[in-house]
């Protein structure tokens, strides 16, 4: 049945209200309801947030959309991590009504002391809510009692009796603390909030094989990197800023049908292999590859990494190499074809001869206790971070238990869903639980495509996907970069760094690698995943030839910044150039007010230099139109006077990006 | 818990589905899902509708939208009325994947005996699936076996076994009889399918005070008409093709505050009042105006409209004169103000002294039990469609209650909601049970209006409210019809006749009727609403001064084309002119093909000719980009070879519209 007072087109649900909406500890969540009812009267409508303590928070006014006819907004705030719900509460508002009625009657004559007495009356009500314990309350009551007074002072002109009930004082008084009638609630609806680190992430992402790498220059011979050779390079990581380390697979890789270089079929005998393609007579998922060491060489580095304030993130690829344990101890964990062998992973018609796809379908709870059963190995060993290779080519269904049962037990546990395919299940991945996800990112390089795609992940999709851009990957070289010079880099970093709260870095980027197998392919030339990539990084340092500073001092500003760490703030701005994007974040404290906001201007063409005017949404800023305010350039150092409309000129040769902190001079 | 197969964003859900989608019996249902899956393996999904007696109807396949991933249609038509319900079933569509990959690996000699080996077991289970009884089955058991036998012919070469397994009567058996594995299902959703006439209505509206009433000449005196000199009117009505006739309140008029003609403060003794000012010391809502005649009169005029095809259509105005009997008997239905005196209506600082709103807060029960009453004593009169006025006004709660408590008893009884408003109250009276609703069509008069509210109506709102576009109300006569000449009346008819499948016209309309009481007024000079209206018909039809002709006509053209007596099925076209408007509407046979096409073009502009080009949507008409096929306007009974694109000419001053039937020359 509908409620008394309407409630509709509840928003943020998530699968009709069955999944909860993405929350995060500290991150302002968005509620909207079209709220209506019949007739002239006012109302008034609310947002409370349930806590997992089932505590309910205080009520919080929500204000009438701008543009939208009844459609109500307010921003809330979950303070723990958990299983929140929300309700949507609306009244009638006598007050209000009185308020606007009285400022037509009473100035036109018409039911001059009948007005007058209903503000007596409806003002009494106000003064019983009030409680007399609280000394807010006592103000308020003053302020009431004041208002009754001029209510009733027939001796005073009808004008000023209407005046000192219109007061400000008054009007305040009435807006906190309304006179509710009709109650109806609408509700509840699940939220769920996560760790902040769910949504603001910087991510480092490297083969410890190849860190501590080296190659005998005499035989040619490369000797893999181990946990400890690699726990050397997490200071680097640590120090330009990064608060995740992510690994690829760490596990035993098969041997049966190996891949060679560059995706070979006939790998030589000192060839390592992909990662993923994973176990071997070595062991499986719960192993760890001989050539990286042993657990405790493992719990080593995840305890330097956290002594850096790095958080280890492990891969979780749900496939097997044709010698992996469990293709003899489990068969039917995989699917067998009608001559009796085990299907290969396959594009008909490629096929993947080193990997075997698991089948949830023959056993699903043999292998779901499987797969819990290593992830809660792994957490046993201090990860509390998971990167899911492919979740989108296993069962939407299995990711739900799965992740439902860890964060049953550890909330803090997180899942980056590594989905690139089409949005529904990319979106669906996310309503189901992972607490990030891959996107689009690598391939929105237009002015356009970019303005569109910062639109949706910002605020179409938010309480679905919370997104990571990665700028790229061990399988995604975008031609932008390839072709780009080092402008380019710089591009890509400060869109990803400004234009997410999480971002992702693979190694190699910052020194600017750039090779494609081919022309045309999106694969790294000699890719990591079939070798180990031995890198001098002092010497990049030395000899200047690395971007490590600059996503230094993206990391830094992402720390300084509040409105770079969340994700439904963002507005899009214009510029005349074609090629020049423009948007902000803003974050606001308690009470509202704007504590943070900067803005980004990036001329996404590597290729040359772009001078135009840059036009602001000033109310996007909490900024009156013919303002004037002090920008500070947070790469360069440079302080502008800036004002709704704004000459800039960005030399991708020098720097492609201004990222302004908006300073108040009000 | 997602399903196996997710299925999600199922449309049409009205409120979450907790109120059922507008549906209507015989009426083309498009049901909507995200269907997706894991991988690469194929599936299918199916609409499965389910009776108000409780029986699962066969189920509709759904097809693959042309250019939205993952989004899944087929269109259901309710065969009786009352409350249905629908679910979208998926499944894992083992054909469809060895379909798929056998096609590209058997040409590249992948896994070739291997696959016709699986080919030969899932048809096997086909052959299984099949029910020997039935004699359609026994043909497909045919194809199947033969198909088996090419699987199993290792003597032929492998192109002419997979051609076997691909051509059309295997693949058209195997998309008939699909195996179906891991079968997921979404819903059950409530769907109301309503009785034809809720959506497919032609509505004519007059006063019966009005229609036989006589001018004294020498003293000017009016006689009132009487239901008796009305019923002779309707005669003309059920010849212009209307089936609904629509009176105003036909209950007693209030004498307390009654407004005089042109909704002047001072009537004088024989002035009639306003309908809508109900009741007096004659009666109430159940009660009919003196003047009018007796119960046994309405009933007599009630018989003859339905001897000549016509329903009639009460008012249903929930207020109340000063003197209507439940201002006695029932004060609390009403709101006391401060001073004890009853609040008027108003919208300050205006007041309407002549009127009492209902309070429906302090005794709901009791105002509810007596509107029920009055409506089913109307009903018992023979009233089944009642025009719900001002229903925005009163709370939405209580309309779910009436509407619920009627169609549980009496299902083919209509209400038309009279609510001009802001969209979410007008959206909420069709969720909550409303079965038509007028719109703002009388207020979109340019192309670039039209296009989008057509669009809006027929696609975006059509689970929520039936649009009925009426050209002009009492209370409405736009400045299009005030300044357009009789070609704007012209336009305006064949727009609501043609554009949406229910429509109507008020008294008067055909005459041309278009003088304002005042500039920039919509209310009508002498408006019926305060004084009775003395036509001369049969002088405006002896002397041709009518539009009654045209209006026949299109209604003619309705009653033979069942495409436009449908809503969902419009599609907007394109020409070059800015006043050239272009739509058409299809009706399909149960087997999907079109059995009704028209294409309607208007010049919307009342005051000069327009040539252009007109650019048709091919695929909307179910037509290939270069076919010819003939047209046919059944305006003018003029046929023209039509394609693509097309030359067109519309004079208003001759004919402002083609309706053109669509017929096939293939």
């Amino acid at each position: 049945m509908v409620g008394r007072i309407p409630i509709m087109n509840v928003t943020p649900l998530v699968d009709l209200g069955r999944q909860p909406a993405k929350a995060t500890v500290g991150e302002p969540l968005p509620v909207t309801a079209s709220v209506f009812r019949e007739g002239h009267d006012q109302l008034g409508a609310e947002v409370v947030l349930i806590g997992p303590d089932g505590r309910r928070r205080p009520t919080v006014r929500m204000t009438k959309h701008a543009d939208v006819p009844d459609r109500y907004e307010a921003w809330v705030v979950p303070d723990a991590p958990g299983a929140w719900s929300f309700e949507v509460v609306a009244w009638s508002d006598p007050l209000g009504t009185w308020q606007h009625d009285a400022a037509l009657k009473v100035p036109a004559g018409v039911d001059v002391e009948l007005m007058f007495t209903e503000a007596h009356l409806l003002l009494d009500r106000v003064l019983t809510s009030l409680d007399p314990r609280d000394p807010a309350s006592a103000g308020a009551a003053q302020v009431v009692q004041s208002a009754i007074e001029a209510a009733r002072d027939t001796t005073r002109p009808d004008a000023a009796r209407l005046a000192a009930l219109e007061s400000p004082e008054v009007a305040d008084v009435m807006y906190r603390h309304p006179v509710r009638e009709l109650l109806t609630v609408e509700g509840p609806y699940p939220a769920y909030a996560d760790r902040e680190r769910a949504l603001f992430s910087s991510w480092y992402e490297f083969f410890p094989r190849s860190e501590g790498a080296t190659r005998d220059e005499k035989t040619g011979r490369v000797t893999s990197g181990t946990f400890q050779t690699a726990s050397k390079r997490l200071d680097a990581v640590a120090a330009m800023g990064f608060d995740i380390v992510y690994l690829p697979p760490i596990h035993p890789i098969g041997e049966v049908n190996r891949k060679g270089p560059n995706n070979t079929l006939d790998p030589g005998p000192d060839d390592t292999g992909s990662p993923w393609a994973i176990g071997s007579k070595d062991g499986g998922h719960d192993a760890i590859h001989p050539d990286l060491g042993t657990f405790e060489d493992f719990d080593a580095f995840v305890g330097r990494a956290r002594d850096l304030g790095l958080e280890v993130a492990l891969d979780l690829a749900l496939q097997a190499a044709p010698d992996h344990p469990w293709v003899t101890s489990h068969p039917e964990w995989f699917t067998t074809r009608a001559d009796g062998t085990i299907a290969y992973a396959e594009n008909p018609p490629k096929k993947y001869q080193d990997i075997y796809p698991v089948n949830f379908d023959n056993d699903p709870s043999g292998i779901c206790q499987e797969v819990l059963r290593i992830v809660r190995l792994w957490m046993s060993h201090g990860v509390r971070v998971f990167r899911v290779d492919n979740p989108h080519t296993k069962p939407l269904a299995f990711w739900e238990w799965l992740l439902r049962e860890v964060r049953r037990t550890d909330p803090d546990v997180l899942f980056l869903a590594e989905a690139f395919t089409r949005p529904a299940m990319m979106q669906a991945l996310g309503a189901v639980g992972f607490h990030q996800s891959y996107t689009y990112f690598t391939w929105r390089n237009a002015k356009w495509e970019l303005e569109e795609y910062l639109r949706e992940v910002s605020h179409e999709t938010s309480h679905l996907m919370r997104p990571n851009f990665f700028v790229n990957t061990p399988d995604i070289l975008h031609a932008f970069l390839q072709y780009g010079g080092p402008a380019a880099f710089k591009i890509r970093a400060a869109l990803a760094a400004c234009g997410s709260p999480s971002w992702g870095v693979y190694a190699g980027f910052e020194l600017f690698e750039h090779v494609a197998v081919k022309p045309g392919s999106e694969e790294y030339l000699d890719s990591e995943k079939y070798q180990i990539r031995v890198r001098d990084w002092d010497a990049a340092d030395r000899e200047g030839r690395t971007l490590a500073p600059y996503l230094t001092r993206l990391n830094e500003i992402r720390r300084a910044h509040r409105s770079l760490q969340l994700l439904r703030n963002l507005s899009i701005h214009w510029s005349d150039d074609e090629n020049v994007l423009v948007f902000s974040k803003v974050a606001r404290d308690p009470s509202g007010a704007i504590e943070d906001a900067v803005i980004v201007v990036v001329n996404v063409d590597p290729h040359a230099a772009r001078e135009t005017t840059v036009h602001l949404d000033m109310a996007a800023l909490g900024l009156e139109e013919h303002d004037a305010f002090v920008v500070h350039d947070e790469i360069t150092g440079e302080d502008w006077t800036w004002s709704a409309h704004n000459y800039v000129r960005l030399d991708p040769f020098h720097e492609p990006a201004h990222v302004l902190d908006v300073r108040r001079t009000r």
